[in-house]
């Protein structure tokens, strides 16, 4: 049996390329970047009034009266207008194009306009209230970087620099398997033998979190089935999420089926818990690639997060942080397993402190919507104490 | 000009009921409950076998020789079976429902199994290896509270007391309007005086975090187009969310037009930067809340998470925490203004520390890439000295 290490080691050394797609900007919310975005003029693109008021040549209009006739009004989305009489005024609206021949703007509350005629109120510095063309970002500037996640502040700057369709990382396409012939369908009444499917659920909204329309399969135990299911989801899919079916049960046909369908194993069982079983694989011909992981819903959970998710960060070159917490009960973890632990986590201030909840086994169906989290911890000699920093992997 | 503690009250004056509705499962995922979930059985629904092995009766067999007849196999989804013989065992698979007449569970790890008889080879504590029915939650027992927001955990609770579909808070009908002559589409090359449309795509692309499918409107700057637009967006949406036209200028008459439309006006102008021109009213027909910010991309988005997003949770009567980060700078904040500064946050192993971003004024279009949210800071006679927990609200 291999450590948790050496068994998330081997899973990274074998990412896929998943290569890129063009998707509407509007598409591409969550999702990551796969060129860099350059500014494809000056931003802002012209001398932009940022107030409401006049704009004046201060040279020519500042110490010879103050009383600046009017020549015109330049509104937002207008073209460019051009001061005539360098004594004279336009007035202004936010967003305008600065006038020709005018440097500065004096806004509305500072002036009396009255026929035709500005007065100004106050003392005026040469070149206020303007955003000067290009003081943000010169045109060709990359603004953002190839690898960005794509959250709504990146898609207001790429539609301000003209992207319609943006190159995003494609997703893997996923099949979540379950297997057993204890499962049934959620809407369906279960006898009292059977348990209704929920791995297959939450793993299927955990991968739409990621983009991922991911699709699902139920393999009952005999070994026909499963062979013809793996079979055609092998050929169909980058990647399969089994649970269940690993174990040492006699009905257990997983690993046997995924060899003869020509899939190396890469390791079976892991000194973990929970996970012990877990199964990783990797087509020959197909490439696809298989975690099989135990059947029940906190295993299956945990597993996702701490194997699924780093190899496909790593698949898409993408780097992540690990995050830290403070324990806040004393705990022993004794060798030889790496356990996770499901944590309910809390803001004090602003540090994040985990409690493990309470829990009845990896078996227990509820506890997963009382937890925030796992966190991970290497077996040891000495107890891990309270106010302890420990990995934390979030899973909301 | 009132404060933004006290624009934010009268915002919060004004939830809507927004109501509920029924969603399939697998669409529920990022929405809030709108009822408790039980659970329809024992959980789990049997005494259920948790290693492959054999399944004995304790008192029976152990003592008596340990050389015990296999009488038959229960594997996971078969109907109970019954031990004949009290010396006798049946072999059991993970998941399997305990045999009746047997207690006790032992793997195959510590079994020979030879010719039909197994031979126990390590010390058994009766019912060990057994998930006892009703051990997690009985039939009955809340296991979801209302008012939770639904993840991949909840998605797989709720399959597993079968809920194919499920009551969820109703999301508002939210139209995101652009206003302003100088805004084209994205795919559009715009003439010198022209910039691109980012306000409404990333409105848009935030509101569908929250599950919301927003709609879109642009508006010209003329009081017609926009008396007409303004009139049947305020029939058709529960909020609307405009960016521009609310500041001083002579072509800024969305005031004008929504006081003639029925609309009343709770308040406009807050002392805060950015966003101080925010108007904010209710039409008094549809009790449509409108959201009126000024139109430059942070300060539409910085009171957007400000403003939309704790009154959409008070309308919802979800409860959120304020979170706070440690300041990494001095900053200087004097009266009247309360400042929403954009900063990029890190986790120092477990705390969450921020630093200020440079940008160039509210209007900075790529700043928002930047930043990782916004420190929310009221003004005061004492310099926030570097170290300070500040308000800080997570954009990302």
């Amino acid at each position: 049996m291999i450590t948790f290490k050496e068994a998330l080691n081997r899973v990274l050394e074998h990412p896929l390329d998943l290569g890129n797609e063009l998707v509407p900007l509007m598409q591409s919310n969550g999702r990551y970047l796969a060129e860099p975005i350059y500014a494809d003029r000056d931003f802002p693109p012209f001398n932009r009034v940022t107030k409401d008021g006049i704009a004046i040549n201060f040279d020519g209009a500042i110490g010879t009266g103050e009383k600046l006739q009017v020549e015109g009004v330049a509104s937002a989305g207008m073209k460019q207008l051009s001061l005539v009489d360098d004594k004279n005024c336009i007035e202004v609206m936010t967003g305008a194009v600065l006038p020709k021949n005018t440097d500065t703007v004096i806004m509305y509350e500072h002036l009396t306009i009255d026929e035709g005629f500005a007065v100004i109120n106050k003392e005026v510095t040469k070149g206020q209230n303007v955003h000067y063309k290009g003081s943000d970002e010169s045109q060709g500037t990359q603004v953002l970087s190839k690898g960005t996640l794509i959250t709504p502040s990146e898609i207001g700057v790429m539609a301000s620099v003209g992207k319609p369709k943006v190159l995003v990382k494609k997703v893997p396409k996923v099949c979540s398997i379950a297997t057993g012939n204890e499962l049934v369908d959620i809407h369906v009444s279960p006898e009292p033998h059977q348990i209704r499917k929920s791995n297959s659920v939450t793993m299927l909204s955990s991968l739409s979190n990621l983009g991922i329309t991911g699709s699902s399969l139920h393999l009952l135990d005999d070994k026909e089935s499963i062979e013809k299911g793996l079979s055609s989801a092998l050929k169909e899919n980058d990647v399969l999420l089994l649970s269940g079916g690993v174990s040492k049960g006699k009905f257990d046909f997983i690993p046997e089926v995924m060899e003869y369908l020509g899939v190396e194993k890469i390791f079976h069982r892991v000194a973990q818990r929970p996970g012990k079983p877990f199964w990783f694989g990797v087509h020959k011909e197909s490439k696809t690639v298989i975690f099989s992981f135990p059947g029940n819903p906190v295993s299956t959970y945990a597993n996702y997060h701490l194997y699924f998710l780093p190899w496909l960060y790593k698949s898409w070159d993408i780097k992540t942080e690990e995050r830290s917490a403070k324990l806040m009960v004393d705990l022993e973890i004794r060798p030889p397993l790496t356990r996770f632990i499901q944590v309910k986590s809390k803001w004090n201030t602003n540090c994040l402190e985990v409690t493990p909840i309470v829990e009845n086994g990896s078996g227990d169906l509820t506890s997963l919507s009382r937890a925030d989290g796992f966190i991970c911890l290497e077996p040891r000699e000495e107890v891990y104490k309270t106010g302890e920093l420990v990995r934390f992997v979030n899973i909301r």
